[in-house]
């Protein structure tokens, strides 16, 4: 089958509790869970690579074109790329004219990881296999359903993504 | 996008640890996981039907004609079933030439879901994704990976289903 | 051996994480953490007591009256007060001249018990066995140790209780 | 405050599950879980000494008296000892006229700490603090009660330590 890259870019997934300012952060070393995801998962095959861990509230053009790049860069056809949910849809619609012959599947978290009990690891599940299955273009995969570009959109008012 | 129905038939996924015995079973109540297992994922729209709670080394072929029934009986196209490890591609290859105009995906874990850190969530995810995406016939997805049903074997020595 | 009261003011121990603000509040439903982490801790016997669920920080006289009140009107003589960790040395000694004879008790958690590995279990069962060996007085117990009201003080600097 | 030492042998609070035999074992590597209970519990003045693995159910006299020697060879005045709770009375017997000037709390948990909503963090939380409040002689603190050793017993029937 696919060979896979997963880009990590930050969002809910990757942020952990700090105890002593009662927020969720990133971790301060800097460091991903996507490795320990994909070892719960028992899947050992995808290629991780830490581009950035950002909120996608803050993401400006720049940032995205750096996730374009790393797409481009990647010698997969298949790409998962983890993502905040405030802005995943932007980013999908800002990398659909630019990723060529790629299938490049966004998802992420409404609950970080490091929190258990996280809708986290069933995106990550959901969106490995559609980036196998799924034909060239940019896709997100979110709660057990797969939008096209153009449909990709939070449900603020469930918390979740919708048809 | 599809309406879906998850089978439930038992297996590791859905066992319980027994602090009087030390050893894993079913819930003393009969219940399943998989309604928890929805929301902690946000997945909302699924139909889960408790057919059965058995661990699959024990099934029989009435045990199989009985999923292959519940399979025909579902008004969805897409049906999830959950199966233990043990025996999954067993029962994949029965089903294969009885389930018609049908998408059916098996899946698993290899750690229950109520002892944290399982693969459940991961391969549920990728479950219910690939049964709204493949075409007719029947399916495993565990760990990342799409198996059709000639191929899907356990890999005792890893631990995991693999290619 | 004695009989235990549980009452609950809130604090960082009954937090839950919320995915429409990504921030930690109290549960929507106004529920208490309490009794599930006695269910884990397979112990039985204590009475919980819901007084208030409010963050520390925010606790004034009133709200500490209101905690000497619920002591007073305890029928046990043994109580456990959870507690946010910002001001919990300082509702210690505002209660120590106003108890009695009672032996109360105040513990809490760096991290919510709902976010999973948790000081709060810790903190709990120190504080629960703590209640029925100590003598009158108001103490705390926290990340292993017990602390004099007068002694009881977060150390900020490294996230936990210390001497 | 006093010192602590924590020797640990084994019993259900350092197993783990073995997704291969589908059953309860300690990890492979020989390690135990307790260096990471008490960062959980945010608790770093403990020594822990890994004395052994071993279900308590096996224990012989020699088990029992390589636990009293290792006791007798501890710096510290106070020892909280994990095992497994099938024999945990018998051992606290077996210890208390062998163990001088030392407070002894055995310990453990109904439901491995690995399989998280364990019992061993509310347990070991007690004990440690019950080790630092008691005095000499030998005592079990479980699911929050102390129990002399000549009164420590498991109630199988509730799957947990009761009065």
């Amino acid at each position: 089958m696919k060979d896979l890259r997963i880009i990590v870019t930050g969002g809910t997934i990757d942020k952990v509790h700090d105890p002593r300012t009662e927020g969720l952060s990133f971790a301060p070393d800097g460091a991903t869970h996507l490795p320990e995801m994909l070892r719960i998962g028992r899947c050992h095959f995808p290629t991780v690579e830490l581009l950035m861990l950002k909120d996608s509230l803050y993401f400006d053009d720049a940032d995205r074109a750096a996730i374009a790049g790393a797409v481009a860069a990647a010698p997969e056809e298949a790409v998962v790329v983890t993502h905040g949910t405030g802005t995943m849809g932007d980013t999908a619609r800002f990398l659909a004219p630019r990723i060529g012959d790629k299938t490049v599947v966004l998802t992420g978290a409404m609950r970080p990881f490091s929190l258990y009990t996280s809708d986290g690891e069933f995106n990550l599940g959901g969106a490995v296999v559609a980036a196998q299955l799924l034909g060239h273009g940019v896709w997100g995969v979110m709660n057990g359903r797969v939008f096209a570009a153009a449909e990709l959109n939070k449900n603020t008012e469930q918390g979740r993504f919708d048809v």
